[in-house]
């Protein structure tokens, strides 16, 4: 039985519930709410799964599996089929450069804990915090954009007509940015591919407004 | 023919020169200065290579890579011994999810770009870009001490006595974490694996100090 702690809002377990789903994995729902009563993340029951606070954590019979990407390198390794990677080393690693820019060059930055520290630590301004989100995602997001034409390797999806760990990524990335109103007229290629992933059930699914503990807004 | 564009003081680089000697592979070294004229990084030869604008790359036989931990992934795939992963896949996804903390909830907040935008941008003093540097890197660690005390799977390495990717990312943080003073002291175990690591000729070569464009401090 796979159980996955989790929050309806947070971009990496949203990364987690779209490849469940793809893999065709049934799993529990386990809601920790990051804001109310301080953050369920920080209870101590939580912290004995993950001493990070973080969330996605997925329990797999009792073997407990923390970081999204690692989390879905797991799943690939146990449940091949269908694949979220290709075969071939080199496309291998382009899919994972793809993912990884996404987990490590943008949304980091734009965590809770970090527009938190911006606040109250820096006094940053409510219009600072949100200058600060939108440069690292509409930065970020037009690096992707200028690889990706470079590349010329994307089809429906980043790698051609395949879904990969790449679109995993990506999708949740561009709901993180519509949310805080960054400006996405600057990546169009990268925006057909999230409109492609967005037909696809496992993808519908997955989203924040369509899970259990979905809040308005 | 591997060549390595990286700068000696990146500690994402260094990660990429661990696993290549680890590996036993020779490499050209190609050095872009990240603060010379504005950041060789920016050049337009170089945004070719890597429209992120961001070290490591890692050119093999024409074949561009990037992403410190997908060109890591790449090289354990092409150069499977000695290998940089367990076997066991609850294993690998603890050795990726210690890597990816590092990679992802600790790294990128301290990156050259990000300390600029707190000093140009919100107008950071010397003091609190320090203070931001320090706490996450000891947040981060302290996090990474207390789940490898409670996993218990740790010997002279990260995961039992076998170096794997989780040592070859541990290595350059804690060289980071050095030179900007953080505190190490409540980190005791991963300090005493730091030092294993560094008692093996693939880490003291691939240290900042020993590379062909080192400068002093």
């Amino acid at each position: 039985m796979l159980r996955l702690y989790n929050y309806f809002r947070s971009s990496a377990s949203f990364r987690v519930r779209i490849a469940l789903n793809l893999k065709g994995l049934p799993y529990e729902y386990a809601s920790v709410h990051l804001t109310r009563s301080g953050g369920q993340q920080f209870a101590p029951e939580f912290r004995a799964l993950n001493a990070d606070a973080l969330v996605p954590v997925l329990d797999d019979a009792g073997r407990v599996l923390t970081q999204s990407l690692a989390i879905i390198e797991y799943l690939e390794e146990t449940h091949p089929q269908p694949p979220l990677l290709p075969a071939d080393p080199v496309e291998r690693a382009y899919v994972r450069s793809f993912a990884l820019t996404i987990a490590c060059e943008i949304h980091p930055l734009d965590n809770l804990r970090v527009l938190r520290y911006l606040v109250r630590q820096l006094h940053a301004t409510e219009e600072q915090k949100n200058a600060w989100y939108r440069h690292w995602v509409e930065q970020g997001l037009a690096a992707l954009e200028t690889r990706v034409l470079a590349e010329g390797r994307s089809g429906r999806y980043v790698l051609a007509d395949a879904v990969t760990m790449a679109d995993v990524l990506l999708v949740p990335q561009i709901f993180n940015a519509r949310r805080y109103d960054c400006r996405l007229d600057h990546v169009p290629t990268l925006m057909r591919i999230f409109e492609h992933c967005m037909e696809l059930q496992a993808f519908i699914d997955a989203q924040p407004s369509r899970q259990p503990d979905a809040e308005d807004n």
